[in-house]
């Protein structure tokens, strides 16, 4: 398992390992960055494992999400259950930061967190899509309380440092006006007959109607400054009450500036499936829904246990843990079923006794290099100044994005912002190379170019970089095409008395229900195994 | 003011007449319908009434968010106010229904709200838009707490009775698919040269990518039914977990469905500036606004109190009024100055003593006649059996819209669905027409097209039509432009010693921001009067 201090050499000819890995797929990684990891969830219900597993035991390796859901489902089917969890709390990616926690990243560095009480930083899951059915499920058995979590704000910026001199853009600007000339241009071409063998004449005719609704266009088809393109770009002076109150048209960027600025490139972010509205994020922070499983299953799990071996034979399995907090104890577990949720990036370093193929496929797939930074301001300046109330910017800097806070909105207090959020590649690697003091500190100074009030009102901050992350090693599974087709079956299959979940062994990597879809067809499949004798 | 029980051929004759004023006008009608009104803010600031009145005196008529507004300032700034208000509550349309109310509206009919507790409907307004700075600064100040109202919804539908063979699109199905046939088609046209003397060829590259990307075109600029349509669109089979997890792409739907769908028509909606994320509601329902106002000014209103006469010389105004509670006892209230926020519908039957050209503004502006219907459900099925977290459904039948509670998501209890909301013209004007037994039935009816699960869920409802409203005689003012041009100004002046305010007198009509503005434009034009001696 993990070295308790590796060397910087080899952390970093790990990283251009996975760099290696991942090149000449720039299309793809331009793709995972920018709109996350397409996928959602077939979830159709509570699982019900029916038939008596005569007293068999298993045992459950990680308390995230994945072996939590196990441990829970397995115990009520009648299962002895047991999890040994590295970590000292429940949850795994599942977490939040709050004032008073500490960090230790692998290399050695602690931070400590300063956010005021009631603030926080999810370094790993932030969103549920409104697809994500079984993990929405578990919340509403659980009774975890969920808001909104605004993905897509109209008044939120697109930046870029090498297009309209570094001025962020509102969204709804850039997307109105990529809208509105677009459809000018096809209504033009419409007009002049150049749809004619691919349009009927009287789908024609409706196309131009609703060019001229979809595209805010005038009657002549044209998009232009005007009071109704300002009725979704927005004004220039926005209408008021009483004397002087008319409205200003506002003035529309025009499309070769757009195209060159490539802000375009953002706007289909917020088309995505996964991205759809409605969003949510449970209320206080991501955690609490890892400690709602905790308070289901929590007397299950041993803490601290730093796994070293897995072993089965056609009994069962044993599983040799070392106690993190001692190193040098070690101790052993058995139990006739084995779950093991270890991430693969540190489950191919331990000697499991598995067949080549899971083996290939242990050590197939690389993970994804996420780092996140959270920035407490002295106010809500996003709110009080610029009017952005929760959302996204996107830009080409490194951090890659600011997110504004979805709780607490238009209130006096503070506020945590998400400052940079790089997924992979290059942007990611760099800050994950940095100190997390160097870290929080680019990230000031970035963002300080959008949003200038940085300078004043920063006033601490936190950074998580994935590849640091010594229980995980990583952010999530980086699957091409070529490793699922060859590997990913192999993966999921039943291996004598072991079966591996987790979000790495399904098709939504990253998100938490990947990991719940894997564990509840992990232990279906295991339960029949069972049945069957 | 009002006879209290017109009789039913006064007020058809009225409805005729407002039918007569908007004929002639249907694109501005079928504007208005589906956009609402398109309107915002041009708040910067608390007002600052500088310079002392001298114990002079106000008379505020109207204790909605205008004359509350105009109360808490000009006490503030130093004046003597005063406040008389027909109703028996503080608000005006500020206004929320919940379990044990009872509401009388015009021609006698008393509904009981029967909601179960913790569920509320809004008859009036029930969104706030991130540029409604007025309004969310006074929430800032009152501490209201607010939550996104969520109005666009991808996975809602979109309904015609006369398309799909009446069954309900997906909103992101139809909006992608648009998106992506009319990315296909500029792209080709593009590529046949086309846009040559309209595009350069430099920018026409740029296009071909930007179009790739925002219509989820494939490598040929084709929009294909396929994984990468399927991200934006959704899936046949979403991705899921462990073995057989792989998703299935969905099918798209051809132009030519949806050019003659005409669902394309509520895309539009979405993007509108005063429905643009984020948008807001306070927790609880919309008169924590009104009941925040009333702590402050709450001991300056005279409640019950149905003005009759306003009169004014060149030392004051003297105003009578009726006891609502005790019909024939007559009471008389005067001050120095008068700011009068009633509607118009009601102050244009009220011997009010100002010049011809503001007596002919208040007769010129006719009021929209909004209908909602709130419908308690037993279990929250939107969500549970279709995934509908919040938002808006669009149907060509007469409720227009059905909306899903923006709160309590994902939660086990009831919820209350908004299942009609018709805005103006012979729909509402129809449901206007009936009891309201029958509207909440026809409400129920034309809902389960949508949803069939209405059938056996239902359980109570309750409706507001405006125009049967006894303190306001409709919804909101319904300018036209060519009335804003001869009357707004005339309307706004200050006659004297009076000076009149609220959503009518503002360019945001129908909101509460416009209620605001023209408050806070009218007391600041009304105190410089009063320095000026």
């Amino acid at each position: 398992m993990l070295s308790d201090e590796p060397n910087a050499g080899m952390r970093r000819r790990d990283l251009l390992k996975l760099i290696g890995m991942t090149a000449g797929s720039a299309a793809m990684y331009q793709a995972m960055t920018s709109m996350g990891l397409a996928a959602t969830s077939d979830y159709t219900g509570p699982i019900k494992l029916e038939g008596d597993p005569k007293g068999a035991s298993v045992l459950i390796l990680g308390a995230g999400l994945a072996g939590m859901a196990a441990a829970l489902e397995l115990r009520q089917a009648g299962y002895k259950v047991k999890i040994l969890e590295f970590n000292n709390r429940a949850g795994g990616r599942n977490w939040t930061l709050r004032g008073g926690d500490t960090y230790t990243e692998l290399g050695g560095a602690t931070q400590k967190c300063e956010f005021d009480e009631g603030l926080y930083l999810n370094p790993g899951p932030w969103r549920i899509p409104f697809h994500h059915h079984g993990l929405l499920d578990y919340c509403k058995r659980f009774g975890v309380q969920l808001e909104p979590f605004q993905q897509f704000n109209h008044n939120a910026y697109l930046h870029s440092t090498k297009a309209f001199g570094g001025k962020p853009q509102r969204v709804r600007e850039i997307k109105t006006d990529f809208q509105g000339h677009t459809s000018e241009l096809l209504a033009k071409v419409t007009q002049k007959g150049h749809l004619e063998g691919m349009v009927t004449e009287e789908d024609q005719e409706i196309l131009l109607e609703a060019l001229r609704s979809w595209g805010a266009l005038d009657k002549d088809y044209g998009y232009k400054a005007s009071l109704h393109s300002s009725e979704f770009r927005g004004y220039k002076k926005d209408p008021g009450g009483g004397i002087g109150a008319e409205p200003v048209p506002s003035d529309i960027i025009g499309l070769s500036d757009i195209l060159s600025s490539r802000l375009w490139g953002s706007l289909a972010n917020f088309a995505l499936y996964e991205f759809q509205t409605t969003m949510f994020q449970p209320v206080g922070g991501m955690d609490r829904i890892g400690q709602a499983f905790a308070k289901e299953v929590g007397d299950l799990i041993t803490f601290n246990a730093k796994v070293t071996k897995i072993d089965q034979n056609e009994n069962g399995v044993t599983v040799t843990y070392e106690d993190a907090e001692n190193p040098g104890a070690m101790n052993e577990e058995s139990a006739d079923w084995c779950v093991c949720t270890i991430p693969l990036t540190i489950l191919s370093q331990i000697d499991i006794q598995v067949g080549g193929p899971m083996q290939a496929a242990i050590a197939a797939v690389p993970y994804v290099s996420a780092v996140k930074v959270g920035l407490q301001m002295k106010r809500r300046f996003w709110e009080e100044d610029e009017k952005i109330f929760g959302g996204i910017s996107y830009t080409d800097q490194p951090i890659s994005q600011i997110s504004y806070p979805s709780t607490d909105y238009n209130s006096k207090g503070k506020g945590v912002l998400l400052g940079c959020y790089t997924w992979n590649g290059p942007n990611s690697y760099e800050f994950t190379a940095m100190s997390p003091e160097e870290r929080v500190r680019n990230a000031v100074e970035q963002g300080a170019l959008i949003h200038p009030q940085y300078k004043d009102e920063f006033e601490n901050g936190i950074a998580v970089a994935w590849h640091r992350s010594p229980f995980t090693l990583g952010c999530s599974g980086d699957w091409t095409e070529e490793a699922r087709k060859e590997h990913y079956n192999n993966l999921c299959q039943i291996d004598g008395r072991i079966v591996l979940a987790g979000e790495h062994a399904s098709y939504i990597p990253a998100w938490q229900e990947g990991a719940i879809l894997s564990s509840l067809d992990a232990i279906t499949r295991l339960h029949q195994r069972v049945l069957q004798g």
